[in-house]
């Protein structure tokens, strides 16, 4: 397929409808500063073949995207012993929800809903330096240094209460081993990295090959795990907005609230889009339209 | 593929589980007096390719499978009307729980859960003679006229206290038309309705065809619905365990307590298997694990 | 005290605020018609002397109030097996909420909330003709025949399906014995009984008595069963404004959505007041108003 | 009446019992270790009449008592406007559940259970120093110093990770003012305070004195105010057997994990019963038993 030029048309459809819908994140400054006016796409394919348009170079805060890849370093260190912890079921309710971890005694409904990365976090840190594994790690698969926007990564702590409930939470009923404070430092610098569309569809581009990375190198996670990452995706990566997107799109996707989606095609590609206006569910407004006019020109859907 | 060679080695390899783990349901007696001791499996593939071994032609009670055909059918007739009166997105829930629906104003997560299939069957009941409507689906697909069990109805309806329960907190909120005993007799009915793997198979196969009959005829419903129908299975189809199933399996499914599953892989095959024994989850026990066995022989994941 | 003084004044105070707040219950047509121009209390001491004053004589709905009178009859007939099924606790929940009953396991919080109040109806009904027994209580209690409003009890049989949900759901959690259809008919009954202020003052009277009638004859129930009942419509009788009723009123109070509420000063009198507009909470707005300037004037609280 | 010889006969009827039931609080070792084999009672009558029996000498840790006196601080420091941040009706959930804190928006229902009695604690800090300022409170209405228990309050610190959750979640709702360690600070520290029966029977005095000091000087709160604790202790003061408590004892109590119940016989006396097994409830099971015991005894009830 031309991917150059599907991505080309979508731009070309996206751009008019700029600052129509959704809003930026405002809950701290660093994100609600950047401007709704910008969309980029970037894709590459199983083998290698890259296409991007629009603002596909410019740096964005990945925040919960950055999920996709603390998991996977956590069942890369961990394997089955993780999800003693960790449940993959879809929660149902707000990202942000105490309510279930009450109900289930502590133990987070998945590693893509806050209370589940911040134990997946606690993981990490107990295999070591959490924050320099994760950046080493995407810097590997983009093949360039990636870096944690520090401004970011210090308003999420001074505004991240709920989190921090969330944190202590979990550790009164003994799902997190390490420090809270410690723990929620790895969380917010992790949702702080910053990165650009190309290098999010690069650095993903193990969900499409089974594993192994986009240039040598052995598996990053083996076949099974990668069809596991990209399952819990597809169920538990949008929010509360997973059922609809499945519906909608019919991909693995992962989304974050700096307005970047993440997205598998299996055996196929990965693709990023982002834009900074949320919609009502926390998903970018644009990004979303976006994958759906994606998988209407190309057919690709897992459905 | 030699897929009658595959159905047989599982066939084989579940035969000596039989009797090994899980339960039959028993809230009816009916469903309490099938013989654990049993497993079917059949397929039929895109192309009209059929294959079936162990108790492939008994009968069994579809029980929730029953609510993707009702599914269909309501997609059918109302089109994205449907969509105002029930969610899409996974519950987090047990499928019978009346939490969420206090929470959520009287609106089911998804027709899937129990309270979405009685709005289901209420829509369909302002549609004309629901339950005749549905075997006519369902014989048209299968080819031959399938029935309902009337003792299973019956016992259904003596001990579906909490159905009942569910579709007047659903009439209290506005969400069912019609009267809540006429609707919930097109629920109970539904659930009894008798069918074998070999029938399911065949009666789902537009679901792995674009919506297109098994035989000749138009679309049971068009290509974008049938995606969808699929999406709502891989997401809601298998109650409390719908990431395990994706994550394990990776196939759109959908359980019924009576220990039937039904399984797509779009645009090569649908899979039904069989055994009443339940786990803790309310699927099939050897069910899932057959599954799980056909996935690995084959490969075929959407992940 | 001079009683009638004290109620004179009220009278005069509250009628300027006629019509100033609140709204009358629009569920069934029946309530609805009823002019919130009215005002009526009543009150009747421990040694019988009696006051009223404004619309006292006029007949109303007294809907929940009847949960007392149902309660007491339970607990004479059944003593503490009662409780097997009833819990005594706040709910803090609204009082037709059913989240809590699931959590719970079918065991309603109190007999108070309406779930209480049918599995209340289910136990006197096992007992014998409960619409009669609580009849002749009534009326024994009254010195005059009390009769249920036959057109109200139709509307709310019309219109309760959240009551009915509720019995269902208590009935698949084993905790009513009887036909749910008989027990609502029963529940539906007593909250349609007709009453005036004068005639609840006198029927409440035992309340203020450690259970001994109005007039002569046998105590209703034992002095610890009347203490309990007083401390049960303390923490449990105005719905999720128990806390403020104990905060501002202190005194045992229950109300209903006819805008009925009846309180107790233990040891000293029982008093009725009604005014059907309700506020945001489900109790008569002026009543309660009227409530707070008795206690203020006569310094009578239990605190 | 005769209190010193009911009290004698009350500590002569516990003794026999001491050991036989509940246990004590094992989340922090310096209340894991305090023997359960000790039971005290004390009590002081409107006019200073006191009378004491059993280990009534013995401090212990106040804990959740002390919510009495921090919220007696905040009525008299800021009147009604406290009341914009904390509920008054009882919670019908466990007394550290964020479950209602999540459904509604962050505000606590009432200012005993733990997330009411920490947003106490923030409204106080922001007054001045509250730790001294609750000491000295609590001294003046002893007529002696009154101590922080250091080794309990470093405890509560180390051990209360769900305490830290609520105050975070209430932090991320806005309900606090103040830095989250700070207030937990406070709140710990409140926790902490080492207190004997004696002490706190005299220091709960203005509870059944409308407010006035059991010594000479101003009224500490108003006397609505003082109706308003008596309320909120009544319905709420117990954890979730509030009903329970009103139900057998008919009196505002306020109970603490360290093993203490402090009651009020409105105009009357006030009552401090310590033992450190708890039951399932986590009130003192012997605590509770006197209390019945002193009720039966006296005929001393609000009902």
């Amino acid at each position: 397929m031309q991917f150059q030029t599907i991505l080309d048309e979508i731009n070309t459809e996206i751009r008019p409808l700029l600052g129509t819908g959704g809003a930026v994140a405002t809950y701290i400054p660093a994100l609600a500063r950047v401007s709704p006016l910008q969309f980029g796409i970037a894709l590459r394919t199983f083998g290698g073949q890259e296409a991007a348009a629009g603002d596909s170079a410019t740096p964005f805060s990945i925040q919960s995207m950055s999920k996709v890849f603390s998991l996977t370093l956590a069942m890369r260190s961990l394997g089955e012993t993780l999800w003693q912890r960790i449940g993959r079921e879809p929660s149902g309710s707000p990202f942000n929800s105490l309510v279930q971890l009450e109900t289930e005694r502590g133990i987070p409904r998945n590693p893509f809903i806050n209370a589940g990365a911040i134990a997946v976090a606690d993981r990490l840190l107990s295999q070591g330096d959490a924050k320099t594994n994760l950046l080493a790690l995407l810097s590997d698969l983009c093949g360039e240094a990636i870096h944690i926007d520090a401004e970011v990564a210090h308003s999420e702590a001074d505004t991240g209460f709920r989190n921090a409930a969330l944190a202590n939470f979990m550790k009164a009923f003994g799902t997190l081993d390490n420090n809270t404070a410690q723990v929620l430092d790895v969380y917010f610098n992790q949702c702080a990295i910053s990165m650009n569309c190309v290098q999010v569809a690069r650095a993903a581009g193990y969900l499409c090959r089974d594993g192994a990375p986009p240039y040598a190198g052995p598996r990053v996670i083996t076949e099974a795990q990668t069809r596991r990452v990209n399952a819990l995706m597809l169920t538990c990566g949008t929010y509360d907005a997973a059922g609809e997107f499945a519906f909608r799109i019919g991909l693995p996707c992962k989304s974050g609230v700096g307005g970047g989606i993440v997205a598998v095609v299996p055996d196929t590609l990965t693709l990023c889009v982002w834009s900074p206006a949320l919609d009502a569910t926390g998903n970018s407004h644009l990004g979303r339209i976006a994958l759906e006019l994606f998988v209407t020109k190309t057919g690709l859907s897992v459905f």
